[in-house]
């Protein structure tokens, strides 16, 4: 029993071979929430797919809501695109899109061939955009009204449509006039306490509030601090209302873009990694970051190597030449840290570098004080020479003022270039002060190698 | 004009001055969203504090609610307690708790004795909690009814206080019998189309779901995963209710997680850091880290000074000690990123280290192999001497599947002892594959010494 317990997936494998749809729902829904997804991320993948396949529609998209979206992808991949299209009908417009952007484009088109008419359309329409502009982040579930209808007209419609609605978010009503042209917002509990022959014209919001649908996430959230709504229509450059972006979306699309940047910022790139996933995909895509920093990692080396007489003649010196880069390195990370929470928030522009410049420098001149002093004190105590001290501590010093310096502003400049700061700003950080660390340590210690190589 | 255009604070600074507080509510709406937190955050915080005192504090409170707590905690600080305690009056519930547990007890307290009573009693309740606990999410604004109340009753106080309602987000009623205990939930839009006098207690959905208190944030995160609500009501152990807690709420604190392991991976540690806090704060709390830092990493370089006789027979190998403690520092953080990627998303259990060992370590021999082989062609090249490539490209490949198997494991690790894995990985991590890299080279080094030392 312990070990069925720990690991639920071999029964629901046994489950998922006989095809028992009502066994394997029972299974599922009697599993803890937590658990659901790592149980079903442990089946071999081909079983995932037939799992989708046992279930109805519906059911199984609500299953696939429960993963991330390149998860999710790999177990529609298995599917043929009638059984996959099937799935994708079910699901809110904007986790089509997500889904057929995980997808190759040949595979991608054959599901999108099968599914529903209507229903590829709207996917179709959001895949057109990047994922983060209003246009990506935007709902194609919403009510429209002709301006012509009454209060009695949209209740009549929301009674006859409970059903379809019932997976809308529904507290706004959008009132458009020819061509889908957004002319107004009504709220719906403003209809509660309206007489029934209202127009709705008289009880909407007119010329509401709207953004176009290239709007960037950064506005997006702007535009939702500096409002107190809960959504917010999406129109096209001709006022034709799209989609409507809620802010939970906005919400839930930075702080993906914040974990998003931690794992980038820890050599995990070109798009999500689960141990799920293929070794030689894991290995690769690690590879490419990995391969980019050997070679950096070489040039800075170098300078390594073009000082071996010196350090041959104080050997001493290679003891420090790690801690030197190391921690030039940590305090250099942390500038960078900063920078990306302050652009996040909005509270440096991208072009006040000198201001940045100051605030680290100033920092890095107590900070590089301390931990010259540090080292100075345990290379003095060590070899008995105050000089091997005054070489390490400067080096420390000197460098440690570099890293935050650089630290500090290289995610802005990579900003301004359209750079990815959380991607490029470790890499470049740790070459150039390596280079610069070993560069004065050395040059230091080849101008006193006669106070040092006794 | 562009200078003007560049520093808005400089004018904003002058209106604050002539206390002209017209003047500065239209300045701070003609300024585009993105950047008031920006010109606001540069203006001296004496500055700040007299600003928010300038506006009525309904205003001040919609300016505060657009910073971070750490932020508008230092502007709330500048203010006497009865000027504070205005402004938290008019702030929602969990924002004013927030803000609260930013400020020193004694300073907290005294704001609470100045605050409306009713606000104060919430506030004190909610701050009661842990931020990442259901209690510690909930809003404290929504709606209750008796059980006895009919649709008439609801509608009825709907429109009468539709005032004090319209910064709720009313979606649901919550239906409560003696003590408050929660007996069902009602849905607004289902009164739209119900009679006017049927009780309540016929339309609610009865025994609805409800979570604890107590309810720790990734539980939350799974029970929204699993139900498609909008909202939660918080009960207490005797199931009276107690607040609501939103799905974005949910979902802001997440993001916000991701973002904060991001700066802690990073060595910002103690809370946020912004550049407009004291400087020494900010080299205080950056030296906490670097400080343990540094001592770990003398640690480690101290296995190179027990080697330095081979070091200096072999001085080529000084070029490639930074090399190999650098790349192993990379390969184990994007093993650490996976590791925490995969516990957020409830894909691995903390108990599951085998598991993890396992996927890591294969992929840990490719792309040791890979890296090995590339510095081994690299040694070779350099001083022509097939021996050195051995001995740096085994090392190399060694240490990378050893950084790859602690990276994977270290934050189960930490994990299951309650501490803070997005803290303490990236330190032990990289002490450990220094020193692990410097005994290989040097250990397997002295072993060849009379192949390399030519």
């Amino acid at each position: 029993m312990v070990a069925t317990d720990d690991r639920p997936w071999d029964q629901l494998r046994e489950l998922i071979g006989q095809r028992d749809r009502a066994a394997i729902l029972a299974f599922l829904e009697a599993l803890p929430a937590a658990d659901v997804a790592r149980a079903i991320s442990r089946l071999p993948i081909e079983d995932q797919g037939q799992l989708l396949t046992s279930l109805e529609p519906e059911d199984a998209a609500d299953l696939v809501d429960c993963f991330v979206d390149a998860q999710a992808a790999s177990m529609i991949e298995q599917l043929a695109p009638e059984a996959a299209a099937a799935i994708l009908d079910e699901l809110p417009s904007a986790d089509q899109a997500d889904l057929l952007s995980e997808l190759e484009d040949e595979q991608a088109e054959a599901i999108l061939q099968a599914m529903d008419p209507v229903e590829a359309v709207g996917a179709r329409a959001l895949s057109a955009y990047d994922h983060d502009v209003a246009g990506g982040l935007m709902l194609a579930e919403y009510l429209t009204f002709s301006r012509a209808a009454t209060v009695r007209d949209v209740l009549g419609d929301l009674g006859e449509s409970a059903d379809k609605y019932r997976d809308y978010d529904v507290q706004y009503a959008y009132v458009v006039g020819t061509r889908n042209r957004l002319v107004g917002v009504l709220r719906l509990r403003d209809l509660l306490l309206a007489r029934r022959g209202t127009p709705i014209e008289e009880l909407m919001i007119a010329d509401p509030v709207t953004v176009l649908d290239s709007t960037p996430l950064e506005e997006l959230d702007d535009f939702f601090d500096a409002h107190h709504f809960i959504a917010v229509p999406v129109v096209d450059g001709q006022g034709t209302i799209v989609g409507v972006v809620r802010r939970n979306a906005v919400e839930e699309a930075l702080g993906e873009r914040g974990a998003s940047d931690y794992r980038k910022s820890q050599g995990i790139v070109g798009g999500e990694e689960l141990r799920t996933m293929p070794l030689l995909l894991r290995s690769r895509r690690r590879l490419s970051w990995l391969s980019i920093n050997i070679v950096l990692n070489i040039c800075a080396a170098s300078i390594i190597a073009m000082h071996q007489d010196t350090l041959t003649a104080v050997i001493a010196l290679a003891v420090f030449l790690p801690i030197i880069s190391d921690m030039s390195g940590c305090s250099g990370n942390q500038a960078v840290a900063v920078s990306m929470r302050e652009m996040t928030l909005g509270l440096v522009d991208s072009r006040e570098l000198l201001r940045v410049l100051g605030k680290e420098a100033t920092l890095g001149v107590i900070n590089g004080l301390t931990l010259g002093a540090l080292v100075a004190g345990v290379a003095w105590a060590w070899k008995g020479n105050p000089y091997l001290g005054l070489v390490v501590g400067i080096a420390m010093m000197a460098n440690t003022i570099i890293a935050v310096s650089i630290g500090g502003t290289i995610p802005l400049i990579l900003k301004r270039f359209n750079l990815d700061p959380a991607l490029a700003s470790g890499p470049i950080l740790t070459t150039v002060t390596d280079m610069s660390g070993f560069m004065i340590v050395l040059g230091l210690a080849s101008a006193m190698i006669d106070k040092l190589a006794v």
